[in-house]
Order: structure tokens, then sequence, then C-alpha cells
């Protein structure tokens, strides 16, 4: 017999890095998951495990297939939107990417979710959509950004939608704007991109920029809790606009020079090091990514692993899942 | 001849309120004109002097139309991109017509200049893209914004592309946060809506809220010298991002009983006001909209015409054009 407090938990992008992550954890704690996704950058591996449990349901679908996405939704508690077009550096060669998979992908969830009546919903935003800021660490309510980027534009328009559903329609909104995550299937940034280098020739790494960039990241497990606790707690339902803001990452920031360090040891592998140069990695890039947390951390949530410990992690796991690392 | 200052310029939404007093403005200055409009708001009486200007095209298309827009922009210098869904009120009735009108349209726009290399753009925004701020009067960098309605979350989507454009394609920008409106060609608002129950029944006016919503508003043609003055200056050149924000507004701010009050002194009417009560016309709409224009204020630009003198030049321009009122 199901606990009174099992909910039906859908999540958008449910077989990529975060959702698989989310959805093993909220099967784990009795819930029921329907994941849905393109298996555009999901990984079938990553819901290997999920698939065979019984509360679990896989729906293959794209969120611009507005019929198949309502009919997911069917029954549905609560939304967990994490699909999105991830590749910042690509706006630049695909500027529609970011406004059709991000903005009017996320339009067409909230569209679906007022159809069946479903009015929950958190979203997985980004630093990016704060473009460089000027405050460090940069809390919910900096100044509004100056977008550097197609990607974190897109990802503001999404917060922008999903607020004005939350005032206008009722819906109960949580945006979490996250620095980069990295733990088990952490299937892109610099940690997989250095990694795969290096297997390729472990006597030299090529490094986009000039290594000083500084950035926070936070492990996928301390990630989970964060939004599984605000979510439990409906802080939304106390606020003036029924949307809760929070900053998720780590209250430590490195150097891109640091983290290079860091793989390497744990490689055993002391490569020349060829930095690029240039305070970006690339056109977008932010030189900066440092949030204020604390508000995240008063509502009683705790990072549990550093920085090291979650690229270690992230090291470990890539080099036990070789067959990531030789996709594409 | 041609003087060397000569530009061409396109609007869009070119036959609209704005548009067309710009467009107006512009022939003055002995530049050329394209007028881009599908006149699902334009006025064909609003441009009617233009058309009879040799330096003056107008071109009946829609924005969602790539291949027309972009053969518009042929031999293009700049672009005002003006078009725009502006009833704020009808965002919950059909929440797609921001998003499709506001953000893909822009999206248009920006890559149809792409593809034209033509890189210089200024966009009409809104102080309905800042939500419901906390500050008064509000500054460009004020806190980033929750989102209270679909119009102001389109506006904020289509500033961070523009911004990510001119970051990202080395874009010239300028976005203009406007207030409320008012002066010749006027089209839509609180006092076109409060003319035209006076002319229907001069006894008795009907007022969403309680009338004590504040607001700023500007006369067309402070706005459309502020606009032009930064334009010409080409301040973004100097900025950051190649992205320069101003906020456009009247440095004081009057309650809507005030506004009605002004109304009907100039219309020489005593009606019985019947207010409806609450702070907020509808859903969405902004109780207190009071700009921080010394940004604006700082390039030397000054309103000349204060909210009651605005407000009365729009009153005489409506009963001078009942055209207008009669419309729909």
């Amino acid at each position: 017999m199901p606990s009174p407090d099992k909910q039906t938990f859908l999540i958008t992008g449910g077989a990529g890095f975060i959702g698989s992550n989310l959805a093993d954890r909220l099967l784990a704690l009795g819930h029921s998951v329907v994941a849905y996704d393109n298996f555009s950058t999901g990984q079938r591996e990553f819901v290997a495990d999920a698939t065979k449990h019984p509360e679990y349901r896989l729906i293959e679908g794209d969120l611009l297939d507005r019929a198949s996405l309502t009919s997911a939704l069917d029954g549905v508690d609560f939304v967990f939107h994490l699909a999105a077009n991830a590749d910042i550096r690509g706006g630049l060669d695909n500027p529609y990417r970011d406004l059709e998979q991000n903005t009017i992908a996320t339009f067409n969830v909230l569209e679906a979710m007022r159809e069946q009546g479903v009015s929950r919903i958190a979203f997985a935003s980004s630093a990016a959509a704060l473009g460089e800021p000027s405050v460090f660490p940069t809390p919910e309510d900096c100044a509004v950004p100056i977008q550097t980027s197609l990607y974190g534009a897109s990802k503001m328009a999404c917060e922008g939608m999903i607020s004005a559903y939350c005032e206008g329609f009722g819906f109960e909104g949580y945006v979490f704007r996250f620095v980069s995550l990295l733990g088990p299937r952490y299937p892109h940034g610099h940690v997989i991109d250095f990694v795969k280098k290096l297997r390729a020739d472990p006597s030299r790494l090529e490094i986009l920029g000039d290594g000083t960039q500084q950035k926070s990241y936070l492990h996928i497990s301390d990630c989970i809790a964060a939004m599984l606790g605000v979510v439990e707690k409906q802080t939304a339902l106390d606020s003036k606009h029924r949307v809760e803001i929070y900053h998720l990452g780590y209250p430590e920031y490195i150097t891109v020079s640091t983290s290079v360090k860091w793989i390497c040891q744990r490689l055993e592998l002391d490569p020349v090091l060829d930095y690029q140069g240039g305070n970006r990695g690339w056109v977008g890039d932010n030189p900066f990514v440092f949030l204020d947390v604390s508000k995240m951390r008063e509502t009683g949530w705790e990072p549990e692993f550093t920085i090291r410990e979650a690229i270690i992690a992230t090291v470990d796991w890539l080099i036990a899942n070789p067959w990531l690392l030789e996709r594409r």
C-alpha cells in the first residue's frame, strides 16, 4: 500500500545526468517517477537500473511534441523540468537551439501542465542566467544581468515564464540556479574533456583560456538533496508570487588550474600543460562563477562533498565507466 | 545630395504609436526610413503623411515571415525594433502570444539582421520587464525581477537575446525600458479607455482597481528625443558588452485617481467615479511604476512635457481624432 506521502514526479530530461540521479533518489524515497526524455543527450545506461523498478516509467518523447508531453503528465503531482540544451558554447553556431529547446520547450511544459491541472514545478536554471555578475558570492537578488550567452538568456527567459505562470495561474514554482555539477554520470564539461584528452595523450593537456577562470562546483547528490528539501517544505507557498529562487553551489571556488592539478594527480599523470590563453574558455564563458548559497543553507541544507571530493568522485566514475568517454 | 550622416533606419512596428512618430522624426532629420508592420495594431492613418515622403518605404509584413524581414533589411543601417504584442492583460487568455510575437519575433529580427550584416539595434523594452521592483525610483541595475506577467517575461527574454547577440556577434545594442507613453497617436491604455467610456456615458466612469496605483508616464516626443540622442552618441560602443540599457520615464509619478481627475477636467465632465477595488487593475498589473531616469539624464536629455501636460495632450489628440476611439 502506498504511503500517504507518495507522489508521482515527472522528470523532463529524465535520462540525463541530473534527471537520472534524481529519479533513482525519488524511487529510493518511495515515490513514483515518470521519466520523459528524447535521448538527444540522455543515456540508456543511466536509466538501466531504474527501468527495472515497478514505480518507474520511461517515456521517450520530445518536449516539442506537446501531445505526447500532455499525455505523459496525466496523474502527475510534480514536475522537475531539467531537460535543456546544455551546450553553452554551441549557441553561436546555432542560435535557434537555445530558443527552441529551452525557451519554447519550457513554454510547452507549462502549457501541458496547465492542460492537465498540474501546477507544481521545479526548474533547473543556471548561474549562466546571471551573465557576468559584479558581486561575489552572487545572491539570488543580484542586479538584472546583461546576458553574455544565448544559453543564459534562454534560462532567464524560462525563469520568467515560470514566474509569470506562478503569478497568473497559481502555479507553485522552484527555480534553482546551479553552478556546474559533478559526480556520477557527469557527461560534459571540463572534467570529462580533460580526462578524454589525457586518455588520448597522457603527455600533454590543452586547456582553453589561461587557467585563471574561477568557478564553483557542486556534487550531484548535494544538489538533489537541496532541491528535494525545498520542494518538500513547499517554501514557494509562503512567497509573494508563489515562486522561490535558490542558488545552488558549494560555498567555495577554485581555478581551472587547480582543477587540472587534482585531475592529473588522481590519474597519476604529469602532462605538459598547454594553456591557450585569454581569461575566458570561449565567447560567453564566464570567468568567475561563485554563487551565494546562504538562502539555501538557511533551509537547513549543507553540502557534504567539497569541490575536491566532487572532482575526484567524477574522475573515478569516468574511469569506471569508459563507455561514456568513448561516445561521439 | 544626401548628407554624410544620412542613414537608413528600419522600424519594426513602423505603423504603430511609437514607430510612426519615430518615422516622422527621422524623416524630418533627413534620414531614410523603412517601416515594417503587419497592421495587427498599426494604423494606416498614422503613416498617411510619411508615405508621401520620398525617403519613406512601407513594407507590410510579419516578423514571423523571416524571408520578408530579411529582404526588408537589405541596405539598412540601424533597426528600431518596436513591434510587439502590447496587450499585457491578455497574456493569461493566450499565453503563446507573448512568446511568439515578442520572444520569437525578436529572435527573427536578430537572425535576419545577422544574415544581412546589420548589427545596430535599439529595442523597446518596458518597465513591465522588471516585475514588481522593491526600489523606487527603479534603476537599470535593480534586482533580478520575479516576473509577474508573460508580457514582462517576454520583454526580458528579448533583452537577453539582444545582449547575447551584442556579446557573441558584435552587435551594438540599445535597450530602452519605458514607462507608459502618452501623446499623439496613443492607441491603448487607461487614457483612451477612460475617454471612450466617458463618450459612451459622461455621467459615470468605471475604474479598474481602487485608483491608488502609482505610475509614471512619458510623452512620446520626449521618448523619441531620448532614444535618438543615445543612438547618435553610440554609447554602447564604450560598454563592456556592447549593449546599453536605459530607463525612460518622467522623474515623477501620479495615481490613477489624479489621472482621472485631469482627464475629466479637460473633458469638462464630472462623472460618478465607480472604483472596482483592489490595488491592481488586473492580475499582473504593477501597482507602482516609477523608473530612475538619472542614467538617461546624464547623457544630457531632459523631458519637456510634465505628466499632466502629456495627459492633456493625449486627451486633446483623441478628441481631435475620434476615428481611433471608434475602432473595434
